[in-house]
């Protein structure tokens, strides 16, 4: 309801309109106007009368206000769009009129357009995560070889590189667009089920009306009406928090590593955008920032559709009720969080030269563990952990970098020499196996997307 | 921003504009015209500035649709509506114009227009709940002695009162509003620290401007800035998600009285409400249904409040973002469902007949208890036990009533009576102290509310 | 901490032991001694080393209390393990013993532990719901004509069938255990990239260990390491998440037909369970309660696993650790509820005759809608709908069954005959497609189960 | 059920001992003799026999996992205890067992036993908050004038002080406390109600017991029993959230200050806690990470009990058994996290040289503002502000610092003189009201502990 003020903020345009109660009464009125087909090939309806409804099914036609005023006494809108399509047909045709909305319930209606709704949003999300995919594709091999440090519990802990950071995000970027694509291509379904979800109304029909129905919709058929069996809509929903969570990762990675004592990496600068007027230094990640904000309250609407799994018999008191702008709000805001992400990535300003100065800090300790594993071989392991440990303490109490206090213990530098410890102590010499995991991340890609 | 279409279903119009752009709009302003004031009691600005400014602080002047639009550059939009004002108040003085925001910064008005509107909201909730008490009170005066089935696992247990089971909802009621009187009494605070909490631009002045500022506001003033101490926040989620889910309680009660084939209760009619053209015997309690809707929902709005109460340094990066529309929705659908709940309870339609007839469903088993506990007087606990059970197991089995079992059995026929039999089997003679207990809470009532 | 008083109460046995410390440790030695056996196979360590090393991988040389008594120091369980393991494999090998947890992180351990721990429960839990979709499967097919009536918002609406209800029930199980078995078969992964999830100190060994330490656990390898991203965990935790909320709505409904009023099904009756000593008629579904307590539980565990997604870098500063006894409850939870509710539905005592009694409590208005429809074709829509609807009125208002207020209707009873208003109001004839919607959900069962 | 091995990490001994089984058992034998005390000043139970009972309730006289091996059966663990109570009591008196468990049913006694329990460890989370607060109140007075940045989307903003950072933490841990010590002294309660909340079973006397009984267990006596109105579970586990939340915001500034490139504070060492053994330069901020975690899940925690608001009739059908061991972990939890940051910031090692070094990272521009405002009263705002942002960019750009770039503008130089420029570009010149701010922090701390 505040939405006017603050939602574009979190929710670019084409997301905001595809939620729009215009975009639900649309998709109410294609499943009426499918409904009618759908009776018409059954032969219970005639074709005229049956394009005579879908005719006056356009959005434009209505109000969706009006219709949203009208909706308490019966606890759902469709009651009162039936009742102003029906008074449109009947200017066009009373038979036709007769056989709006016929065999369906109100459920059946919200819940078809909430899944062509859901067919639509995670169309544009998918969009958004191809872009970011191939933006953190391009990075991570781009940087196959940028050293950064790598940071455990935000604690510099080896060297790596930013392309396998990069590869990271990547991966799982495709994971959740795998799992959006799921969603939307095997999890949606048609619904049609009357009163109680056995198409009574529809005598022996019931069966083909819901299949024809199904096909005009493009949408997949059910084995059953599934009135109070929510599984698609809870998938859905850990679908979206899926996506929501792994762009807040890539998020908060890039909130972290623009911190202004790291520096390694900037959001794209855009018209305004992120600047403080009373603070001419900063450049604040807001795209970011937004997308957190996004991500987090994804999850929380996710476990309300969670919770809405559990539906009294055959058409539940609230829980079905609490999905609808739930499941808005849930579609647009993942939206949002990936349209802000996918901008972030392909605009990412990237420093490498920061990312190489920060892995000096520690004066040489990050590569500690490679200077004792190779003078272990020569000294044994017991010994070559002791000197190495003596000299890294000497260091971390404020000597001089761990290249002068290794040099200065005669053993080591007995052990390994001089060039050997420069090697030791290069980085780029203790990166494992991060250039062929990038390459394996990339071949996913390519996999799966190209 | 499905809105429109959805919300007047679940939030009735005075709680929409109560939390609407325009109102977020007019609390900012609010909070402008509040600093400009107090900047001029402390000196920093002409008292006719600030009038010039305060002047300009209507939001009737914007437009929430244009300032959202100019938001996202700043992830916030404060900047847009400076902005705007500055401009306007321009046209009347430049020197008010260079007053305008003066020290603050966006958080500082975000966060005070949240107290603003939660003041707002929290008051019309009250409201609710203040009818709501006084409706439940009703009822359990009136109901002090009819007769029901107590439900334990939603199996009947024992005899109850009706005035019992509403005595349990207004106590807490009761409770819930106590809470939220707190909340809003105690719990909310001006915000004001500039850029970074310290008031650095208002140099010796900011502690008198703070307190100024909050006086003019009729906000308590803070001891600190609390730009990322957010327990005001979450407390009032917390509130609010325990005003929900106590109307949630008395919602499912009311929507389990009301099923069909327990028919105890019925939600009050209304114009068409509830009401089923194809289904022409339902009474749907709609309105229950609607209020269980927001309350499944303010639970996970609450917990994204909770979430955010980890904010980073001197502002989060995300996590304050997330509180706006999350705390706007929570405060909103809450209402919704007190005044749902509150529409129920006042025009409740109660079926004591029901209520008795169900209490015979079990041909008498429900009174048990009663009936071994006097027979254990006379018998000894052991034998009681055996020979009622035994008596029971035979009901169960299909036998005839407990009275015909009970009398049918000469040990007990013996030792009580048909006298004694009977008075035990009849419920009003088993209720405990639920008389005693309607005339606590309706004390407690009296001496909290009236 | 509180689970050996409460534990049995949710949580079987086999369920407990299987996430119990004990099978955590063993589990990590599994891990260790693949990754000995995988250092062998890439030539770090000698074959005889590994095979001492993984001799010692036994979970009964160690007490789990213990390591947890030393596990705060480094903040997971894994070094104290180490070092224990390394002791003993010293007694037998020195040489061996410096190639313990060689390449390894403890994160590599605790993750990989983790993903056996879920592969082991995902199993037990299939076994359940393999067990539970029979069930449903042989209630549908015996019940496929079995009348009762269908309830939408708790109110009667229309007849249906209880095999459509098992079938509903079915469907929705089949989903939950298709989605736990992709979780188990394509879900997991091995985990190990060592300190920073590069394979450092494997040099280029690296993705040779990996790979054969994978095949040694009958793990799928990895793309990457994954040890901040965590869609694995996640995902996890969304199907527990679905399959504990389809349980929940198996469990409610089952609550809500034994209530004492509906009494259409009662919980399998077994030693003591669900009775209560001092009102002797009760039988409370207790199953159901149990596992509609887990099945709460579960959905917030899920929400700490989805919030976990958002992990800092290399290793997280607090989600991962948020992980380790929130997914060892949402397993053994899980497993409790699909236990509870396979034996509810596997012994489920069902009353037709009372299904069959509480369709006629509203005598008949149940079948309204069908009398409208059979009359509209005679008389045209408005004058059915209006005489129908008047008859219901008087039934409403106490008048007496609606077949008695048809007939007592010159122009219906001159429209349709007694014979035709009987068989309007013959449940059996207003059925819909409840028959070919049943066949249609054990088509699914046989296509995917049998 | 993994709590043996990961247990310790996250919850210290004393607050598991409070919430472990024995604990539970005690607490529920505690009420049990407070119970038969109760009736023995009514009248209903002999004196001797009362404490023949109370003699009896020591939990050391009975296993607790005998007794959860037994619970299933009722779906609660007090049958199974009463029967092995009365057994024990029977071989002292058969009179005295007579009177077992008199007028009360399993809630009655579990409920109890969960406020004792409650009380206790709430007690031990207070006490980690005084000296948390205490540890808070040290700092903020030692630091009340120690430079360091203030950060704002973790962008440095202004100078603010280390003081002023710990008087947040010290404020919102004073609310939080605050908040803890509500629910402890006026949120708790005693429970009796008798099987259907009547305490039918004790006719007359009930109200008197249940006076009684409240005052032996030394809790509130609640107005009405409270079986399904669970405002005291909630406002808990709120209270719980809110303290969990308070702690994870400190040990978030915490581990962001404690990184490597930042550096301001480290965690207290600890026996080899923290340590690394791979990675000899890394002391990881563990008791903050671990503190995280248990925030993270107490969140969740929580709000499964605010999902128990919604309790149907007199006893839930599973929202009251999800409480039990949520409530538990909460706790302990709640209590693991305090206990960690106590520690934390009792022993908090702060580098006020990182803290000033940092402030210079920007080359001066964290000064801006300052010249700004200064510039502006000589050069007019415009004229000012377009000047200091120009020498902004070109520090920004790569120049020197902003110092050197504000000297080599002619205007800026001869409005403010050299002297002037350094003083505004002193950090120790522009903290505002940071200083008075931290006065007002330590005289809420005297006014609400000392």
């Amino acid at each position: 309801m505040s939405g006017e003020l603050f939602g574009p903020i979190f929710v670019p345009k084409r997301f905001r309109e595809a939620v729009s109660g215009r975009a639900w009464l649309q998709a109410m009125l294609d499943a009426e106007a499918a409904l009618a087909r759908a009776g018409a090939r059954a032969g219970l309806v005639g074709e005229e009368e049956a394009e005579a409804i879908a005719a006056c099914c356009r959005a434009e036609l209505y109000d969706p206000r009006v219709i949203g005023e009208r909706a308490p006494a019966a606890g759902n809108p469709v009651p009162a769009l039936v009742k102003e399509l029906t008074a449109r047909v009947s200017g066009v045709s009373e038979e036709a009129a007769r056989h709006v909305h016929r065999g369906a319930t109100s459920q059946d209606i919200t819940d078809t357009a909430a899944m062509l709704i859901s067919r639509e949003v995670l169309g544009l999300i998918l969009s958004e995560l191809d872009a970011l995919c191939a933006a953190c594709a391009r990075l991570a091999a781009e940087h196959r070889g940028t050293l950064m440090p790598a940071r455990t519990l935000l604690q510099q802990a080896l060297p790596t590189t930013f392309g396998l950071k990069a590869a990271g995000w990547l991966v799982a970027a495709l994971e959740a667009r795998g799992r959006l694509r799921e969603a939307r291509e095997g999890g949606l379904a048609a619904q049609l089920g009357g009163a109680a979800g056995t198409l009574a109304s529809l005598g022996e029909k019931g069966p083909e009306v819901l299949r024809v129905y199904s096909r005009e919709l493009g949408l997949p058929e059910p084995v059953l009406p599934w009135h109070t069996a929510r599984f698609r809509i809870a998938e859905l929903g850990g679908a979206l928090a899926l996506a929501a969570g792994t762009l807040h990762k890539i998020a908060l990675d890039v909130i972290l590593m623009a911190q202004t004592e790291v520096g390694e990496v900037a959001e794209p600068a855009g018209e305004g955008r992120g600047g403080s007027s009373t603070l001419p230094h900063k450049r604040n990640p807001i795209l970011s920032v937004t997308a957190a904000a996004n991500a987090r309250r994804v999850q929380d609407l996710a476990r309300t559709l969670y919770g809405a799994l559990v539906q009294e018999h055959e058409r539940a008191a609230g829980a079905w009720h609490a999905e609808w702008e739930t499941l808005s709000d849930a579609l647009s805001l993942t939206g949002g969080a990936a349209a802000a992400v996918r901008e972030v990535v392909e605009g990412l300003q990237v420093h490498p030269e920061r990312m190489r100065g920060n892995l000096g800090i520690t004066e040489g300790l990050i590569l500690a563990e490679n200077v004792t594993t190779l003078a272990a071989d020569r000294l044994g392991r017991l010994e070559a952990h002791e000197l190495v440990e003596a000299a890294c303490r000497r260091v971390a109490e404020g000597g001089g970098t761990l290249r002068e206090e290794l040099l200065a213990e005669p053993r080591l530098r007995g052990a390994l020499g001089e060039e050997e410890i420069d090697a030791a102590l290069d980085p780029a010499h203790y990166l494992g196996a991060s250039g062929r995991f990038v390459d394996r991340a990339l071949e996913k890609y390519r996999r799966e997307v190209q």
